[in-house]
Formats: structure tokens, C-alpha cells, sequence
């Protein structure tokens, strides 16, 4: 399995070297060639990749719309990384940081249109079907990254709130991913919108495993322990924790905010988690997640080895947190 | 043919308020609305209308893609603010002031997504060469603004380069105006080709004649004389000012760049216009630009009282410059 996905990603990194964007302005095409040469594990166009074999068996038809999945989800990430102010991308300077905001605003831009371009090849009665998933998804993308702002500036957001959130934000592509492999691939509307459902559902597991490994995982896995709650962000732990705790620990944790002191605050916050049993609870919600996409994968009619390969995927994406 | 103007014009202002955007996040939409709702001539949908009106009567047929050029252009708009740190537009603060440029980035974005969205109900055979040129178009404009950015660092830029930037910037969309007209209408691949010509044609034409009124228009037409000076604007009178300019003048120019003096610095730079006669070059420019697309559309075949009504739109947005 192992062996094959490293081959996708090498196949899929050759053709975004190859995209042909223009070599002027240069302003306007560094940015865009820095951030696709990013390390990146190009999780979106694998899945839909591998989506796409579980019916049918070329590469080409489903290549280059899948590597569309990649440009605009990092036209999103240079956008995002404005917006949040982020200095750093995979390690490396985020794009406005590297070069300015103006730059940023632009690139991204740029790299949404040619995500739309590099559709273009499909067959005709299937571009129409991407296209306008593609665009209900879009929409619902900028839709989670403005929910996201304003949650930020809210003392309290509810747990619907932030699923809702997360799901926009970031599910909602992950279930175009695999629903892309089936519409290209001429599957009934039945299975393609299943295929979503999967993505969704996967997408809400990975962020909500994401939020939860930045308190309880551990520090091997290249992110900083405790790096969401020195940013006042509202994960989904964090968002329980305010919904379970007493009046006492709401204040406490209400004034230990705008504390400086990191090791403290990620110290008290994180024993709250434990007193509350947020970490038991985040970890059966996300294997809720994850179990309810799985069995949904059961169901999708398809006797191609490309199923075995997905459940694999799926599992070495979930990272044990037991 | 005013009033059949105008009647374009409030079909599609009210096409424009029927759009179905979503209700939330009101932070996304609100500034959206606000901004297709600021006082526009719709200048491109108007010219997509007029130019499929040459081949085929219905409207319906084009209203919707009309539209979208109306979207794709406000797009632009609210980027395009944010990045040249615009307080006005319209007569009205511009979306990042009244809001955030946050809220400006992520707004834009998704303006552009619905401006894609706007073309779905299109004839699929259509929708294919419609998309693959607005892609194009839409790649150009981004291009244009990257340079005209790129230009205003440097000291000197050509004629060329300027002509080069106005025609990526703005005229490639006047020219894909008309020429969606013609696609929308199945017309011949020669035949959308003149109508885009004259669309770029005319496009540079209004841009230079924008210049050229910052300096020699009367105050009436709603624009500060001269504020394309005080802002140090690359503009081409001022292009040829600097190309024309004997080493002595030249100093002159470097010297007001900072001054604080806005009246001096009006009319010094535009007597020196005077006395290279840029303002008759200028004149003699923006004439030939003309010129050469009305005669452009001469060639195009059509029987359609359209095609007086397309002239005379084009006169009356010359503004007499004489």
C-alpha cells in the first residue's frame, strides 16, 4: 500500500512541476511555484485518486483534476495564512511573509483560476458535474474560513457551531476529493454523493484528531504541544472544556487568556481537560467519525484492490491516539 | 438607444438583486451586496449583451454570463482596493475600509466563485469555450495587476510595457465582453476573434482617455483634476512626459515627486505636458485606438440595428476629448 501512495504522490509532485504557468510576472509566479514545492503529503488529489480506481483504472483522466484539488486547497492555505497572520507554512515562510500581503492576496488568486484550468480537460457532460460541485464547494470553503473569523472574536461557541465550522472549512473538500474520483469515473449519483459523505466524515475525524493531538499527542509529531491553547484557539477540546466546566474553572480559564506564562497555561488547561474527561470524549467522538466512514466505505460497490488500499490510507492518516 | 440602454441596465441591476447568495456568514455576503450594489454604468455586461444582440434576439440566453463579467469585475475591484490601499470607490468607502481587509480578501474570493457559477446554466458545448476563455482572460487580469504593482517601484517604464499593463489590466475583459457575446451566440471562431480585438481596442482606448482626462478634463466629470499627479500615477501622459523630457525637465519631474505643494505640482507637470505636447500625442493615441475598432466593427458581419446601438454606446463612452 505503502509503495503505491508514494508512487501517487511522485506522479502527482512531477505533474504540478510540470503545470505551465507563465514565467512573467515574476512577482506573481514565484509565490505560486514556493508554496506547491512546500513538503506536502497532497492528501486531496491521492483521494481522489484512489477514489477514481475503485471503478475505473487509468491515471489520465483523473490526474489532472485531481491536482486541480491541490491548487485551490493551497490557494486557500496563502489566503488563510493572510488572514490568520500565520508566519509559518510547512516549516518553511508563509507566501505574504516571504514576499507581502499584495503578493499573497494575488498568488492566491491567480492559483484558483488556474485550479478552474486545469479542469478543463474532462469530458464534457463530467465537466459540467465537477464544475458545479466544484463551485458549491468553493463557496462553502471561503464560507468556513469566514465562520472561522468570526467564531474567534465569540466567547463561546456551541459544539454544532464548530463542526459546522470545521466541516466547511476543511471536510467539505476532503468529501469533494473522493466524490470527484466517482463523478469522473461516470458513477450513479448515489454513489458519488456516498463518496462525499466518507470525505466529510473523515475530514470532521482528521481536524477533530488534529485539535485533540495538540494537547495529548506527542511532541515527535513535528507540531508544538499546547500551540492552539497559547493561541486562545477554539479547537473543539476547548470548546467542550467551556462547555463542561463550573463556574470556577470558566473564570479560570477566562483569565488565564491572557497570561504569558505558556508552560502554566498549557499545564492548567490541559489537567482541566483531564478532570472534565475532554480527552475521553474527544477520542470516542472522533473513532465515531472514523467508524461511521469506514462502514459507509463497506457499502460503495466496487471489487477493486483501490478499496483495501483507501481503508489503508484512511488508517495511516488517523494516527493512533490510543 | 439611451433608452434601450438603460433598460439593459436595470435588467441587469435587477438580475443582480435576485442573485441568490447565502444569508451567512453575513460578514462574507454583506460586503458583497454592498459593493454590486454602488452606483455602475455595468459597462461589460452591457457589452456582452449588445454584442450577442448583433447575432441572436433573446436575452435570456446571455443575461446570466453577462452577469458574471459584472462579478468577475467587482472581484477585481475589492482586490484590487485592498492592495493599492483604496479608501473610495464609487463615491463610497471601499469594502476593506468600511469592513476589514479580511473580510475584503475572503469576499473577492468568493465573488469569483460565483461569477464560474453565473455560466452553469450555459449550452454545454458553450460552457466548454466560454470557461477556457474566461480562465485565459482571467489569468491576464491577474497579471496586469501584478505589473501595474511592479511598475510603480520602478523609475522609468516604456510605452510598451505601459500599453502592455492597461491591456492585461482592464482591456482584455472589455474585449472578452464582446467576444462572449459572439461565443454565447455560436458564432465563428473569426468572427469572435474581431469582436474580442475590438473590445481590447476600445479597453486601451478608455484607459488612456482616463489618463488623459485626469489632466485635461473639466472638474465636472466627477474626478479630481490632477489626481493621478499628486499620486505619482504611472499614467501614459506621464510615461511619455518622462520619455519626452530633456535632462533638465526630467530632474524637474524627480524633484515634485515629493512635494507637498499639490497645485504647483499640477501645474508645473501638466505645463511641461503642454510644452512636449503629450496632451495632442495623448489625443492623437486615444483617437487611433478608436478609430481602428469602430472600423474593426465595420467588418463584422450583421443586419441587427445593434450594430448603430453598439457604435453610438462606444461614442458615448469616448467623452468627447476635443
Amino acid at each position: 500500500m505503502k509503495n503505491k501512495i508514494l508512487k501517487y504522490q511522485e506522479i502527482i509532485n512531477q505533474e504540478i512541476d510540470k503545470i505551465n504557468f507563465s514565467k512573467k510576472p515574476v512577482n506573481l509566479y514565484e509565490p505560486i511555484k514556493y508554496i506547491l514545492s512546500l513538503k506536502s503529503k497532497r492528501v486531496r488529489p491521492t483521494l481522489s485518486i484512489l477514489s477514481y480506481k475503485l471503478f475505473k483504472d487509468d491515471l489520465d483522466t483523473i490526474l489532472m483534476p485531481s491536482i486541480s484539488l491541490e491548487l485551490f486547497h493551497n490557494f486557500t492555505l496563502i489566503h488563510d495564512d493572510i488572514m490568520d497572520n500565520a508566519d509559518i507554512r510547512r516549516g518553511k515562510k508563509t507566501v505574504h511573509k516571504k514576499w507581502n500581503k499584495n503578493i499573497g492576496i494575488l498568488s492566491g488568486d491567480i492559483l484558483m483560476i488556474y485550479a478552474y484550468s486545469l479542469l478543463e480537460g474532462l469530458e464534457l457532460k463530467i465537466y459540467r458535474k465537477i464544475l458545479k460541485r466544484f463551485n458549491e464547494i468553493s463557496i462553502m470553503v471561503c464560507e468556513g474560513q469566514q465562520l472561522d473569523m468570526d467564531y474567534e472574536r465569540k466567547d463561546l461557541i456551541s459544539e454544532g457551531d464548530y463542526i459546522e465550522m470545521i466541516k466547511l472549512k476543511t471536510a467539505v473538500l476532503i468529501g469533494f476529493s473522493l466524490e470527484q474520483g466517482g463523478i469522473v469515473a461516470d458513477e450513479s449519483k448515489s454513489t458519488t454523493k456516498k463518496l462525499y459523505d466518507i470525505g466529510e466524515m473523515m475530514g470532521i475525524g482528521f481536524q477533530l484528531m488534529d485539535d485533540y493531538l495538540d494537547v495529548f499527542g506527542s511532541p515527535g509529531f513535528g507540531k508544538t504541544i499546547g500551540g492552539d491553547i497559547i493561541a486562545n484557539k477554539k479547537t473543539y477540546l476547548m470548546v467542550k472544556l467551556m462547555e463542561k466546566s463550573d463556574e470556577k474553572d470558566l473564570k479560570k480559564i477566562k483569565n488565564l487568556k491572557k497570561s504569558k506564562n505558556e508552560k502554566e497555561k498549557i499545564k492548567i488547561i490541559s489537567e482541566l481537560m483531564i478532570k472534565y474527561d475532554i480527552n475521553t470524549l474527544a477520542k470516542n467522538t472522533i473513532e465515531d467519525y472514523f467508524k461511521t466512514a469506514l462502514s459507509q466505505l463497506e457499502e460503495i460497490k466496487s471489487e477493486s484492490k483501490y478499496k483495501v488500499i483507501l481503508k489503508e490510507y484512511f488508517d495511516e492518516m488517523m494516527v493512533r491516539i490510543n
